[in-house]
């Protein structure tokens, strides 16, 4: 599950795919379809699929809460893809505030162990300045 | 912004870090609190972080949108973390919705372009059942 | 606008009549059909309702805004109904909140003077036991 | 229960308080505080407490249903009050959809049993132009 590089470029690839999309058929791509329809339809869905996530996970629902998720951040990538943004801008975010950034993974394993007690991690939701 | 493996692992290491604060200090770890209050309180947060992203989406602030967005899905992490799911799995499953599994970033270009008009993405929303 | 009675009834009469509807075609009922879908139907349209309120406000449409949140207050109304609860108990619980109850309305409006430095409503939001 | 204005002016008397909290002391009032931050901080509020009554729906509890509407509704009001609007505006906007404006309480309940099969009700959702 946690081979190097699984995730690699999955959401960075999802997000090339869904830029091929745009400006493609309406009536045949649901992707083109929500960027033609313009931000509101897929903030939207965003705020849908936030809450189908939260059905899924009260009634304790594995699959569904993974297939949830799925639609939260598929639509979550079409919604950076609207206003010219990707992923990778996002996650970088995520490694800064985490403090990671530039670890591979076994460094940042063993920091997270270390760090237990004096946490990055802890600070995680606050924002920066300089995402 | 693309190279190979920018993101690799960079929800998985965000998901061990998170795991590794399990059962910490409440008073020191907002991961440690939050998974400590259970799920609740993590859903709520899901909740507010997408509104949040539909407010910053709105006021057209790329970076707003982000570090918004960043939140939002550092608690999916926490929330799957809560039940004992991993980012993996979801990640997983986009691929199988996309349909790009085992194929390399180059190879998904390419699909991309061709799938234009028989589309596995237009597909993606659409939840499976072997997920 | 606020001549007395202007609103009385009309949540507890749209309650009548979205029980009239229960158990009625859902082909030709679309109040029929989301309380014969059940619970997960109504309360995803709650979080839809509210992320277009949202969307509604920041465009700064009074129109929109007020259609959006009839859209949001009706589907309340609905998920009461799910749940055997009618809105003059929610109702009662804001008045119960705000001190106001068994205050004729310019009683209500001296209070609210008087009271701006020692609110009731100040405390609105907290959460009773007694409701 | 249903008897003659019980909930004659509830909404329209909270919305008349609330407006008297305006520009008050910040510390003191928490509607003051509310307004005050401006519309973004009271529509997270909407986002927060739809979540909030998803969960407490999800969790079949009467009480945390009712307790979380009131949240719900208590936040519209303010966000009415923040774009200058009145609560009556949104229930006048349900009754013109559900046909029974102008209609007493009797009217409407026989109406709502006639019209069981050609309903207004049935068309509710669907936003009107002249709102």
């Amino acid at each position: 599950m946690k081979d190097a590089g699984f995730d690699a470029g999955t959401l960075a690839r999802l997000a090339d795919v869904i830029e091929a999309r745009r400006g493609g058929d309406p009536q045949r791509s649901y992707v083109a379809r929500l960027l033609a329809q313009g931000p509101d339809a897929i903030l939207k869905k965003i705020g849908e699929e936030a809450t189908e996530t939260v059905l899924a996970a009260k009634d304790g629902s594995p699959e569904r809460i993974v297939s949830e998720l799925a639609d939260l951040w598929f639509h979550c990538l079409v919604a950076l893809a609207a206003y010219g943004l990707r992923p990778e801008t996002v996650l970088a975010e995520l490694e800064r505030r985490a403090g990671t950034s530039g670890l591979d993974e076994k460094a940042s394993r063993q920091a997270a162990q270390k760090a237990a007690h004096k946490s990055a991690l802890g600070e995680l939701p606050v924002r920066g300045t300089d995402g």
